[in-house]
């Protein structure tokens, strides 16, 4: 009674993104892993020899032999996970929807896109159905947030349903990890931290208004919150930190047991399909005095978890708290694995059954 | 024609701080460090024996045989610095403003003590006649502010004077010398940040009204801002990080140039006066789109500078920039011998000469 | 058809090997943990709260409530695993040893007791059979080696075996949670390596000899190797590296392959016996460049297998290689639960049946 | 009175060593920056422009204007420093002799050409001769040595003159500034060591028996002892440690005052001359039982003195000790500026008094 499992391509497999996108398929119920491709520079290599393999666990071994395909390449697997860096994914990842695939990317391009969901599944799932008004044909392109955005957007949707968010002032520390390969030089970095990344405080202030968002007839109309993001580098491998305050609009302010609860009760339609990336709990809130640290709790519900911790008055905007999400895990491989278990679910994975995985 | 310098105590002498303090009191051109105080298990050896020096230069020659004193041992000298931890900062300096000594304190004890001045000299100096009030005859208190806000004070004081501060809200990346040895573990700060240090948000969230503070008949009046402070360690050597906002109170709201003309041009008492270790600019403004970084930036003036960048329109508060200090210099020792070459200046320096320098 | 488990005790357990012992036994298939001892300042609070918890996973549900007893206390559990600094390990387990007691210690205080065990499972496991000359009755004592040495004796066995090993010259970059908490302070590991470990270099330079040493009527008789023994700190949370030079005894020197033949296809009793926490491969031969590295190899077999990697020639020495072992795992809390499956399993666990885990 | 400096060229002026060089160079009393070359890519920009500044000290005044010319440009200045990669530097820096300038290269290019000195010149003075018989008329080459080979050979110079040095066994952790920028990234180098630096291994090797060798009529013939280096790069920004283990040839082995004084009393003829560059110490001798580190040491003598410390006896080769070196300034640009130094006051820059500095 082994059902089979649909074959995904992974573009952009040799980088830090595409690299936890293997380790995190390696196994997965539903998906297979059975086409790569990356830069030219890799094209035609085995795997293994493409690439400069940077995870604490080995190459999977389903992988390793796989030869690299040019991005660009004809593909067969439907469904395909975009690790593209964004210089090249835009054009790539609409060809590749045209000629009849569901792209779920990770890159920038199209995150902004009128047409295109930017996806948390637990925060908006219902921005899924922009698909059926994309002009590609059965094929079709889902965006996952910026690795912050991610985090912040899931952590502020509870409170936003119950008390309304006003204002959101965040401040993070970012992993290294975020930045791929050479990306920060290590002689910037130790004994150090940089107080930019580029484009972050723009990506986290545009993105969390669509994320939030009501869907309707002519699209997603942005949820109004006034963002201010400053984004800094700490050096940590893996796990974004970041100093959150909030405004909640709730005439009655909440109690803090209130604001707690809403964080540490809140689940998605993923929770409730049971979708296989899907963490129990997709926000979990810590009561140590110094949590959630990164090293310490990023790995929480595999890396889907968002913690929480230092839930406190705020003397300016009312709250603030302390944040930390796996930047790619639920940042980046993770998330993008959860939406196309959610397309898969509701029966968008173009060749795959509809009532998937049941109906099989 | 050599003047005879101050000769100067210095208590916790073994400690980070005491480390710092002795490190840049060599060849100063006003003290001269003439006797070491430190607990019971350093007392009665030669500096050189007792402690376990960390700086990057040598232990000064002048000290590296001085016998380390306990604290609360007669003192012959006339100017003290204390770096003593606050467990037994508070009778200890006390005692000694009681028995005629002027102590420049580095401690928490007595900063919020509405009888002594949280002095930064370029922001406040004329907190120091609240010495004039103190009980201790001849002796008296004065205190250095907290690391993070001696930094976070300073940048303010011209925005508060131009265009007023209605609040202020930061998020701090401190370094891990702020925490002295042993500090925080390196098992605990290896791929890790932690989101807490006790008791800083607290003292930000104090002091810097006192320090803002109008001198009036019955002491200090607190500037009124509403001050938010969110602090984190990271795994830098030296130099506080602040990622600021700030409202300001001016009807018509400022330019971005006038902003930073402000900030930039900044001068204070120790400017006029050109104490010894007053920085030419205190507050140095800095172009690059990264910067300030703590590695790069943190001995600008000589580690007394506090360095400003990328300021820019904050979308809640108006403004906001990038703040950095070093906190051991201006943070700490150099901040406080500072605050002593003010008092020397102005003849409070109990048995030097009233108009010290020229007057000798 | 479920077997009882062995119920095992803890000592040391708040401390960072203590903790890695109770994260390796949560769900062991032969033990138990049934009880937990610590300082006095621990003593009568339940675990959770008497431990300042750093592992990367939670605190495992079984012990979160259980009660912390003092060392010194009676115990039940006829197996003992003690994480117990050495100032007082040494009388310490020989009174639990006298009160019927298996204790597997990792303390250095018995290791070079002639009396006692110093047990790598894969090397020597028929040194256990000193336990039968044991003072203690019933009771006994084994030991874990040092956390370097473990690595270094475990790659040098089969080497040793098939060539014979005249000298060993080893440099070592050892990780931070090897000096536990507090430590290193992290003031001294940003931007720094320390080059000396106390005792670390004696340890390694004696305890070798021992571990590979030939069990004879009078006890053991060390192995003749010449060693030479250098040790760094680097900020590595886990993982020692070290550079490791040898002279092999063979008249005819071996092959490159010959060698690297011996290392990988080492096996030893625990892999025979298919002990629960024995890595398949002790040794694995990386090929890549710049392997292993702590990082992305420490974790390998479970943290138990050793890493060996750019094997070349040594123009002094003859061959020379890079070694890696997790060191709080096989160099500490797994290396001894490994010991203690192979007593189990040759019937030495007091009260456990003789044919452990089948006789049940 | 103010004597004319000469004026000189950096090539590679971009990069981290060329950095440093225009770091020492800021106020040198013999040099004067007048012309910097780079890569293509900077062609034609002032040099504040094309340069990512990573040094702690800011961009020396007299740089931050001066247009920066492409490799291969006219030059004035008849001393050139070359900081150029080893891609470039080979023809490049042959080109630059032929037209009759002194090439002082840091560049591995010439290092092993018979007729270029390898030059560090408190071990080799002699060896500028070599200039002698190069085929560029006016012009020349002189090269300093691999940045960790310059601390070693330097280490040795006392050792091999006193005693013989037969065998020498060394082990590096080396700084991350040693890689340039990008370098090493900081995804490898967070909580991680790497055991492999390309062809740094072969560069200790081969270059410390030339630098040992002696002038004879056919050219340098090299000292005769076995070199073993195995190489390690650690998370550390300046500073080359080094565990060292050396073999004496002396018949009657000296004592441990003996090795100690010859290390510490070594003087040079940079000494001898009063170089500019050149530390009161070319070797500290350091007596705590952790020393040298890297962070605390590099600095001495100016970044231009080697610390040793942890002096012992070996099992296996007689000796070893722990030795620290700067890297970028002892090891490459400060080397540099002391082998040109050497050079002028010699007489040996074209153009300038031969008599440098008296004869002006």
């Amino acid at each position: 009674m082994t059902r089979r499992r649909i074959p995904v391509a992974v573009l952009g497999a040799t980088g830090v993104v595409g690299q936890r996108f293997l380790s995190l398929l390696e196994g997965h119920p539903w998906f297979r892993v059975s086409e790569l491709a990356a830069s030219e520079r890799s094209a035609g290599k085995p795997y293994r020899e493409a690439v400069r393999w940077l995870q604490s666990t080995p190459i999977p071994e389903e992988v390793q032999g796989l030869p690299v395909k040019r991005v660009g390449d004809d593909l067969d697997a439907s469904l395909v996970f975009s690790a593209l860096s964004s210089d090249v994914a835009g054009p790539a990842e609409e060809e590749l929807a045209g000629r009849g695939h569901l792209v779920v990317s990770n890159a920038k391009n199209h995150r902004m896109d009128p047409r295109v969901p930017l996806l948390i599944p637990e925060v908006n799932p219902e921005h899924l159905e922009l698909l059926d008004r994309q002009p590609w044909g059965s094929g079709g392109i889902v965006t996952n947030p910026n690795c912050s955005t991610i985090g912040i957007a899931l952590a502020l949707k509870p409170l936003h349903d119950a008390f309304g968010v006003g204002a959101l002032h965040v401040v993070t520390l970012q992993a290294v990890s975020g930045a791929g390969v050479p990306g920060v030089s290590s002689m910037e970095m130790v004994d150090n931290v940089i107080p930019f990344i580029s484009g972050e405080e723009e990506k986290i202030e545009h993105e969390t208004g669509k994320i939030l968002g009501v869907l309707q007839a002519e699209g997603v109309t942005a949820a109004q919150l006034r963002v201010s993001a400053q984004c800094n580098r700490v050096p940590v491998l893996d796990g974004h930190l970041a100093s959150v305050s909030v405004q909640l609009e709730a005439t009655r302010g909440p109690s803090e047991a209130e604001v707690m609860e809403a964080l540490s009760g809140f689940r998605g339609r993923p929770q409730e399909l049971e979708l296989p990336t899907a963490p129990r709990s997709p926000i979990v809130v810590l009561d140590g005095e110094a949590d959630p640290q990164p090293r310490r709790h990023r790995d929480l519900g595999g890396g889907m978890s968002v913690s929480v911790g230092r839930l406190r008055p705020c003397p300016i905007l009312g709250w603030r708290f302390v944040l930390l999400s796996h930047n790619t895990v639920r940042g980046a491989a993770g998330g993008a694995i959860l939406c196309a278990e959610l397309a898969a679910a509701e029966g968008r994975v173009p060749g795959a059954p509809d009532s998937w995985p049941s109906g099989s």
